[in-house]
């Protein structure tokens, strides 16, 4: 069996952001020569996401609306007991659980076994600072 | 290391439906052979779901109402800016994010190693054509 | 290719508990003697999750609060169409399901390939009597 890991790094302008990171996962996959097997993919961040959707920026705006009526970002320690260690990051931590923190992506004949519109994201919910994603690959 | 994979076909009459597919997963894992492994089983298509619960027509009902609530069916384009590409799904892209695009189950002594009342389905949120799961198996 | 089973047990108090795992999963991980390769932590009830975030009690209790907003529990048939069952549990499946059934982490050079702060939780959403999580690990 091989294995292969490789981080991608981000460090995002705005508080959220969505990044369409399936290139990176292909170049993963290609370097780790593995032809059948499982790639995960997973925020190492827990106010972060890794999610499959559609590279579509309205999409992409409207989850960004819809992760702010569920879970608002709001510094105030009424809104997030979690804010009573300093952080102001509480609504992050809920909009990733909506989200997902990772994806499990088959690998057949040495591609991204994917339907016709599936991409890969790094969803960004506490941004402005150095954060990383992991892709672990397994097979043959 | 062994792997197989296989596609399940759907082609739902109403636009949301709910369907147990763990008697084709069971199929597809007497098929691959595998007795210790793992059994990804995931979405092709960006509207709908896997997921694991129970088999109670109730539950399904209130699981459907409750996303409803928590994502609407509304083809304006005030609800849902990706509807401005056309579409009308923009509900579908969002509930498929509750409930989740893949589950990984565990496969031991050649058998889905599952608690008392697991059972895998696809959640259909744009349904009424023809779309698809995949199944990959991996292990020895 | 390795393989190893283990089943988490648990008996909570409280209907609603949060239970960092973390150790556990990495005890098993030592037992199985898998250097390279992949965990699979789940649940194996519909009623419980198995998630992964900070182990800060805050954060817990804000989780705790905002899921009882999103999927709140009511006895009534009203509330819960499962309820004409006779269970009472249909927010615990609803917590569930934005919860999350499973992770999978990646296991790298014998240890979880983790983040800063990423800590592996049961979540119990119906507790009170013997329920369990397993931990199914994969690799050489």
């Amino acid at each position: 069996m091989k294995s292969y890991r490789k981080e991608l790094w981000f460090n995002t302008q705005k508080r959220r952001e969505y990044i369409n990171i399936t290139p990176d996962v292909e170049t993963a996959l290609a370097e780790s020569g593995v032809v059948e097997g499982l790639a995960l993919v997973n925020a190492m961040h827990i106010t972060a996401s890794v999610f499959i959707n559609d590279d579509e920026p309205g999409l992409l705006q409207d989850y960004d609306q819809w992760l702010e009526r569920l879970a608002p970002h709001d510094p105030s320690t009424e809104a997030y007991k979690h804010h009573r260690t300093g952080e102001d990051n509480g609504d992050a931590h809920h909009k990733r659980e909506v989200m997902g923190r990772q994806v499990v992506v088959a690998i057949t004949e040495g591609q991204l076994d994917f339907g016709p519109w599936e991409q890969i994201f790094y969803g960004e919910f506490d941004g402005g600072r150095r954060k990383r994603a992991l892709v672990k690959i397994i097979g043959d």
